[in-house]
């Protein structure tokens, strides 16, 4: 069994600013009730993790924020706010590496990014800093169930963030929380059409769904939700933290 | 101007086993007129590097290689053949990472991956190693050219490879060949909805329209090509060359 041949990508217009406590299903389907798009079982669902850290609150009003003397010392190197080092450092579990102002930090949910995955931002003209979800796995399964109590569909859920690659220039989008999917497409064992065993043939196909979404999305048109179309998932069902590699098999902690 | 909100990624079937000195733009060009897909102005065409580094007899008999003494050293570690490794360490420009059997390298083409892009293969039931392209991103030239002279369409082309990344299990697709597209979209200094102006917003688009194309490739049924339609290239023309980060930025090197 192979994958299918063609898949559509739907940016999803339509959708709000989001405001803490707004019910990030509901938006959706409003959304797409006004396309004419509808939603299939099977259809994958990749929402940008700002728009659930925002329905969820996770927010920080930086005039809040009173920063530690490490942070004070950082943002004086680099002529940046110490509130938003502060922030950064609060949201890190542990600092991979740091040097010219930047922080790659392994963040509490256990990803590894630049500046633990906060965000600048702005409310109401009022400059917030936005934290990725307290736990993007759960939110996907919420807001999964909330698609199927309201639509009655069974889709696939991915929450994106845009994270930086060490060697690449440019950020990618990728899978930080996910339901309803297999995270992997599993070839190990497996032959190549030539009768050779494919190794090494783990796909993160997850974050190559969310990658592809984020083709459509758009930064500058409000558009943080994509419908990818005709993807099948095979494989064990599973979760984005399955996609942190375990340290032990980590040459870069 | 902001992106298109739908794009169509179609897996092309029909491309044979391909062999040395094959001419890969009319293998392309005969499964397209077997599929009902056609090829259009701005479709980008995506090659997995395989198939390109097969047809310039990028292969590398194992039957053919003499390992050198650091070679063997490694392989009396990990129990794996000798050869495989010398060809890895001569694919190699500079070993960023090695430990417990795993070589993380900068090709000479200047990207950093696992085993220096060198893939295990077989060829007629001789096992053989595949390396990258000389010069992907004249590969990608070339294709191009062949296309349009072809069919007289002007496209993007990407050709890829699976590449591993530190942090997170599995393999996803990138850009290590591009022509006819931008490989960013650059947002720095524009302003989001909320007039909030976007920074660290240089998206690596020519990586995730490689991501999106595998969702189509499948590693079982042969089908190395996919065609991405609907998006739309803006900013400035490159090369997957500039994906590279420049060793002054990189916190990994």
């Amino acid at each position: 069994m192979d994958r299918a041949n063609t898949l559509q990508i739907f940016g999803l217009d339509g959708i709000p600013e989001v405001r803490s406590g707004d019910d990030v299903a509901q938006l959706i389907v409003d959304a797409i009730r006004t396309s004419e798009l509808g939603l299939l079982d099977q259809d994958v669902v990749v929402v940008t993790h700002k728009v659930v850290s925002k329905a969820e609150g996770r927010l920080v009003n930086l005039s809040e924020v009173e920063p530690s003397a490490f942070a004070r010392r950082l943002a004086a190197i680099t002529q940046r706010d110490p509130r938003h080092y502060e922030v950064v450092l609060r949201e890190s579990a542990r600092i991979v590496r740091m040097d010219r102002g930047i922080i790659i930090s392994e963040t509490r949910q256990g990803f590894v990014c630049a500046n633990a995955g906060v965000d600048a931002s702005n409310v109401d003209g009022i400059e917030v800093l936005c934290l990725q979800p307290l736990d993007p796995d759960a939110s996907a399964r919420r807001l999964r169930e909330g698609l199927r109590e309201l639509l009655g569909v069974d889709v696939g859920v991915i929450i994106t963030d845009s994270f930086g690659r060490p060697w690449r220039n440019g950020v990618i989008n990728v899978a930080i929380g996910l339901d309803g999917l297999a995270p992997f497409a599993d070839y190990r064992g497996q032959q190549d059409p030539s009768g050779y065993e494919l190794r090494a043939s783990v796909l993160a196909v997850a974050d190559e769904l969310a990658s592809a979404a984020e083709l459509v999305m758009g930064k500058l048109a409000r558009r943080p939700v994509a419908i990818i179309r005709g993807f099948q998932s095979e494989g064990t069902l599973g979760t984005a933290r399955d996609l942190v590699m375990d340290p032990t098999r980590d040459l870069f902690r």
